[in-house]
Order: structure tokens, then sequence, then C-alpha cells
């Protein structure tokens, strides 16, 4: 991802200081989940993904940065954030398999090293044991929440599946929708779960916010695909394996006629680094990357402006906001 | 499995006759749960699962049973026997992904007609789907169970797939953790839940039955990889695998050096038709059939006598010791 390019932004680390507390309960909570496990090969695929591969937790960040923004006192947005990291990265597990991914975060990936079968088996475990963390928050409104989105996360991964094997030229609808399911539903339940626990007043707001994150988080993910150099993720992965997304959909909207032709004859066959050059110098001659930033600030502007529906005006709340920022500026 | 070779025993038909009305809200709750879904494809595998492939759906049946024993009045053991059947389901579909199966209750497996990848999402679906319904039965303590069950039966098929990796013959013990955690828990669950909802001094006891009913389960199955004809499973399906079972356990106890050598070297590598008639005739020669049949039946008596500590005396608890001896008698 793009934003892996670049020096650890501050409003990241400001938020990991901030809840430095809850992110240690958050880290120990997880790794009690495969303390027990009789078998050694789900703690080595735990400690893979949990410490070796360990990601910024932005989900979690958001649940409990988003909890403390409304003043909650307790321990349920440790739980519940948990449970969210762990359908995260049970999702993951499984869409490693499903894509046939050999990298992730700088690593291989675990179906490269331990197997499918294994994968398949993990993702089952992080899952059962992320319910199990959801039970313990006690919250019957927050597991109905996250039991809803993880059907929908499948279902957008069906979609993005068939969209797939179809070869047909999605729209910017269809992309939406895709990433409505398969990221902002997540991002949107850890801000909803943390006004269920909180103050049910801002639920339908903060799960609005959580949703408009997931979508920029995910535009830029697809936007890193084209315009980054990170190490941790190949640029063009995307476009070799046939994923249409939105700076390709947004370049189709551009292009002339014969041009359109090209780019679509392009994604009939197998896609060469040739391709992707060909694709990128159109980028560049229609704008497509000031598109994209343009596009992205409308949200993140949509993002902030909900942000200001909540009363309190707390360290928590600047936070947040300067979350929206940092994800929307690089 | 052996048991659809015969005539649908009439303790299987008087339980569905008592449970009638239950059956169908349980039916149509399932159905429910994919009604809304955007993705045919979930529909079409959720159809050939739920109706064209239908199974006994043995686990909603006991759990509904020891509801109506212990005077259980409202729904929630409809939901908590859907969400049962619905994680058995999802666990069929993930398996048959590792296990490479092709045909599965007469029909060709999910893998087969769809493929892994449509495979490992719908069952994180159905997964999905089954945690839904757990919250609309309203009850934390019953969630918990499952969500411990669930991950229990991930580590029993991640150690039957170590084991078969590992191509050693295990022994009885590890047999019976593999069958207790991939098979019983769930068994088990069905009847505990039961207990939560209705009368909780029976938790432990149900708990108890639900495993034995759970493990005399399994071993049928795996008795009837050798001894059976049944057109549903192939026999020796699990042998040609290498999965080595209790028949096979039992035999190697019994049979002098050069024999336990033979079977050894059999199991070292991929093994044929012929192959399955030596273990078979040394199975006749060293009366395995017969041994097993005493094990069940003992196992039988465990269960029964159980049921004994109820204090009730209902059609329910007659028809729940009829369906441990249906599943021991053939």
């Amino acid at each position: 991802m793009r934003m892996q390019e670049l020096k650890q932004p501050s409003s990241i680390e400001k938020t990991q200081n901030f809840l430095a507390d809850d992110i240690k309960a958050l880290e120990n909570l997880m790794l009690s989940c495969f303390a027990g496990v009789s078998e050694d090969l789900i703690q080595d695929i735990a400690s893979h993904l949990l410490i070796k591969g360990k990601g910024k937790m932005i989900r979690p960040l958001l649940c409990m940065l988003t909890s403390k923004m409304l003043g909650y006192k307790g321990d349920a947005h440790i739980k519940l954030s948990a449970s969210i990291e762990l359908i995260h990265l049970a999702t993951l597990l499984h869409d490693d398999v499903i894509d046939e991914s050999d990298m992730r975060r700088s690593l291989p990936t675990a179906n490269v090293i331990w197997g499918n079968k294994a994968s398949i088996l993990s993702g089952d475990f992080f899952f059962s044991k992320a319910f199990k963390l959801m039970v313990s928050a006690g919250s019957l409104a927050s597991l109905d929440v996250l039991a809803d989105t993880a059907s929908k996360m499948v279902e957008g991964e069906v979609k993005q599946m068939l969209n797939l094997q179809n070869k047909t030229f999605i729209s910017q609808e269809d992309y939406f929708q895709v990433i409505e399911y398969k990221t902002a539903k997540l991002f949107s339940a850890a801000c909803k779960v943390a006004a269920l626990i909180s103050q049910e007043e801002y639920v339908d707001t903060l799960a609005e916010f959580g949703h408009l994150y997931g979508v920029i988080y995910q535009i830029q993910d697809d936007t890193a695909d084209y315009f980054s150099n990170s190490t941790g993720k190949l640029r063009g992965k995307d476009f070799l394996e046939g994923k249409i997304t939105l700076p390709l959909i947004m370049l189709q909207n551009k292009v002339n006629q014969t041009e359109r032709e090209v780019i679509e004859k392009i994604f009939e066959n197998e896609r060469s680094q040739q391709d992707l050059d060909k694709v990128l110098s159109l980028m560049k001659k229609y704008e497509i990357l000031n598109a994209l930033e343009i596009k992205v600030g409308k949200l993140a502007n949509q993002a902030k402006n909900l942000l200001n529906n909540i009363a309190r005006s707390t360290q928590a709340k600047n936070l947040l906001t300067d979350l929206v920022n940092w994800l929307a500026h690089h």
C-alpha cells in the first residue's frame, strides 16, 4: 500500500500513544485466544499474523478512539476491537487462498508457508475466536451488527470473485458496491459498535463515518496498486490479476473510443508489464491520480463533517479527524 | 453411511412426526437466511445443501427433542438448532475442499460443481448466518458454548489433517481426541444449549449425553467405511484417503507381528482396492465388526443411563432413547 512507503505519520503515532494502554490490552487479548490451542500449526499462523506481520490495526484504532470520544469507560471496546481485527485476519487468510496471493505485509502469505488447507482451517479458527470475544463483550446488539457484517463481507468477496471470473468491465456503481461490502462494512461496524456500547444516539452517524473511512481506505489501496512503489505490495498486483478498480474505471470513463477498446482488450487476456505501462501512461495523460485525490478529498470532508455532529470536543475526536486527514493525504 | 442402506427406521420417523411443526419452522428459518442474499451463487449452494442434498438433520433433532424433554416452550431452540445445522454445513463445505471430496449424500459436492473458491466463501457465509441466528436466540450462554464448539471443531480438523500428512499410525487415544473435537463437540453443544435455555441443572448431563451420541455417530460412520454398501458414500473412501479410524486401529491391536507390518506398509503409500480387500479379510478373521458393535453397545448404554437422570418421563425422552438405539443398532 502507498501509505507504507512514507514515514509513519505522526497522527497514527499520536493515536497509538493516546491509546497505548488499550492497544497493549488488545494485543494481549488477541494472543490469549491462541494460548490454549492444542495445535502448534494454529499458534504458528497466529504468531505470523499477530506478531511478525502485525499491521497498523486501523479498525481497532477506530473502534477504540470512537469509544473514547463518546466517553466510554468499560472494557467491551477492547473485546470488540480484538474481535473485529480477528474477523479481518480471518478474511485475509481466506482471501489469500482465493486470490492465490503470495505476499502480504512484506511477508510470504500463510497459504504459501503452510498451504491452502491450513489457511482455510486457521481462518475458520480466527473467525470462531472472534465470535467468542464478541460474546465476552456481552452486547447482543454489537453481536448482531458484527454477524451481519461478516455475511456482507462474504457477499462482497463473492461479488468480486464473480466479477473477476466474468472478465467484464464493471461500472463505478458495481465497484462501490463491492468495496462497501468487502471493506467498508467492517470499518463501519468498528465505529457503530463503539456507539452501541456507549451512546446510542450516535449509532447512525458513526456507522456512516466508519463507512466513509472504509471507502476511502479501499480507494487508497486500489490507487496504490497503480501509483505506489511500496515493498509490501507489488505494484500492479490487482491489475495483473485482472481486478477492475476505481483508477481504471475513472480512466475508462475519460479515454477516447480507440483507447477504450485498447483497455478492454487488455482485460480480455492475461496482462503483462507492458500492458501496465500502457495503462499507466494513459492514466498520466488523463490525470487520473488528480481525479482520485479530488474524489478522496470530498469523501474525507464528508467524514469530518459527520464528526462535527458529535457535541463533545475531545482529544479523541481531534485524533479521529487527524486519522481521516492522514488516510486522505497520501 | 451404513444407516442409509436400510429402510428409514421408525424411530427417526416417529421423531420427525413428533417434531413436525418444529422441523417446518427450522427449515423455513434456515432458508430465510439466504432469501435476501444478492448473489445467486450463494443461494444456489444453499439450495444444494438445504433442499436437494438435505440430510437427516440429526443435530437439530437432538436439540429440539432435548428441549421438548425439558419442557421448553419458547422458540429459541429452533433458532439454535438452525444455527447448529448451519455450522455443520459450513464445516462440510470447507472439509470437502480440504479432503478434495467429490460426493456427499449421493450428490456431487459444492466444490466439484462451483469450485473451491465458491465453497470456501459460502462456508464462511453459512458460518456468519449461524452466528446471526444464535444472536437472535438471545442466549449469551448458548453463544459462548457454540463459539467454543466452533473453535474445537477446527482444532479437530487440523489434528486430522496433520495425522493424514504425517502418515503415521495413530493410537486409539488420538482417534478419540480427533472425533471428540471434530464431531462430538457439536452434538454435545446441541444438547447442552437445549438445557441452557430450559433447565440449567441438566447442562452437564445433557452435554455428556450429546458427546456420547456424537462419538457413536462417528464410530458408526467410520465403521460404514469398511462394512457398508451404501450408494451415498463410497466404501473404503477413508481407507483409500489414508484416514486411520477405529476399525483399523482395533485391527492393528489384534493382529500378529507379520500382519501388523503388512498393514503399516499399506499406509505408507497410496492404497489400492486390493489393499482394502486384504484389510477387510483381516477384519473378518479378527471379528472387528463384532468388537465395534460391543464398543458401540457400551457407549449407547452409557448414553441411555444418563437419560435416566432426567426426572421427567415424556414422549420426547422415550424418542431420545429410541434415537440412541437406532444409531447403535445399524
